[in-house]
């Protein structure tokens, strides 16, 4: 059983039921936010509050619960689940309204959720996986962390339709990101990503990356990279929150370099797991 | 009060519930149809439930009902909401399934709801509404009827901020759709709209207003229009479910000719309520 928090509320997940007036529901007019656990302590808690204040700004809702407030909700729900790592959900919408229209009424209450799922920080070699290198469909706000996720499970499932984790997606052969993950590539021993402009979410587990790589010396671009770019690139990776860092040996049919985890790839992934401890 | 047609049972809006595990909520994966009822008469029901089924496919929700099921809950509904004249909403969604996961199960039980709101149709001489220009930041597939509407939504409210009615949408100079309506221009007494491809939703309003224009003898001509277009047209209007056919005065500060409702769109607007009495 998980409990779920719900506007004030901790239910059982069987009864955490809401309108279907919910603008989540209807419209989509909702934003989420991921944030994993180790050991009992929340991961980069002030850039996850952050982001979460962006989005909820950006999509003009007021926001429910105050940074604090939030942490007590988080420790409240890990004692209850007697969770040591965990990822925490927390999804915010618009509010409920009858009857539907398009346009809200003004200072609507919002629906709050959170709730954790156990987690089992990723250890060993992982597995390099094949991604599918499909169009980026999706809207001109990436960088929103919102629920208007329609395009991101359309493109998940093709994806995985034809053997692969995840796409890997582009506009007019500028890559961009995943479905749910962002992509890094190495060439030249130098570790490049797309800039966190309006057509990616800037993950936290990405900033995190970066942080290390410069860290550890390695030279880092935030830049545009072109298919081509990443069809001869050393190495390919991806992150997000719950797999971290996994290695990407091929694109569609393509073998990416030998295949396998490279060394940049291979010392971010240690030094991810040694900052995460 | 309202009834709700819910999974299979009929339940007052207060009480029509589901699970914050449902995919509407989370992954905004679903989709709506909307349909107007004269008289108690469905207004295109084959088109509608044409409609329907083309979103259910586009995004992989095997159909819950066939069209004579759906016509059963509308029957239904009419008769325990009494009314003469409606608009009934229906909602599909993947389902629920905990815990969250981008990638769905196969063969989930999908969520379905249908109800309906009263509807007065539009009488007397509308009066020229103004709306505003923006971007079209929304995905490439706005020809699937889906619930993943948070730009539409941002982009309304962007213009009734501005004190527009309705955004008017462009990409890159060229004019697709409002957050909620088709549009069309009139333009040396010929009658131009947007073609439907994947950059608009095919209102089925925009679809009997062009077959009205062709049995009246109207010059037409479905194909990309600019903004440039738009600001030297001789008449422009919007058409959607609820609100038949609206005339546009004005584009931001620009007014549209002379401002008033143009001969072309007050003899498309009298065919218009002819047809459906």
């Amino acid at each position: 059983m998980s409990l779920i928090y719900l506007n004030g509320d901790y239910v059982p997940h069987e009864q955490a039921k809401i309108s279907v007036f919910d603008r989540g529901f209807l419209f989509a007019d909702g934003i989420y936010e991921v944030l994993p656990v180790y050991h009992g302590q929340p991961f980069m808690l002030a850039e996850h509050m952050q982001r979460l204040h962006n989005s909820l700004h950006a999509v003009g809702i007021t926001p429910p619960h105050s940074p604090a407030e939030w942490e007590v909700i988080l420790r409240h729900l890990l004692s209850a689940e007697q969770l040591d790592n965990a990822i925490l959900y927390i999804q915010v919408t618009r509010g409920a309204e009858f009857p539907r229209n398009h346009l809200p009424s003004p200072n609507m209450q919002p629906t709050v959720m959170a709730y954790l799922v156990p987690f089992t920080p990723p250890t060993g070699e992982p597995a390099p996986v094949k991604v599918e290198l499909l169009e980026d469909i999706r809207w001109l706000r990436c960088d929103i962390k919102s629920v208007s996720l329609l395009g991101n499970i359309l493109l998940k499932l093709q994806s995985t339709a034809s053997g692969a984790q995840e796409p890997i997606l582009h506009r007019a052969g500028r890559v961009t990101e995943g479905a749910s993950c962002n992509y890094f590539i190495v060439k030249d021993n130098e570790l490049i990503t797309p800039p966190a402009d309006e057509l990616i979410l800037a993950g936290l587990t990405r900033q995190h990356v970066l942080n290390l790589a410069r860290s550890a010396h390695i030279k880092v671009r935030e830049q545009a990279f072109s298919t081509a770019d990443l069809f001869a690139a050393d190495e390919c990776f991806m992150t997000s929150a719950t797999r971290e860092i996994i290695p990407v040996g091929q694109v569609g049919n393509e073998v990416i370099a030998d295949g396998h985890c490279g060394p940049v790839t291979q010392q971010l992934i240690k030094l991810f797991r040694a900052s995460r401890s």
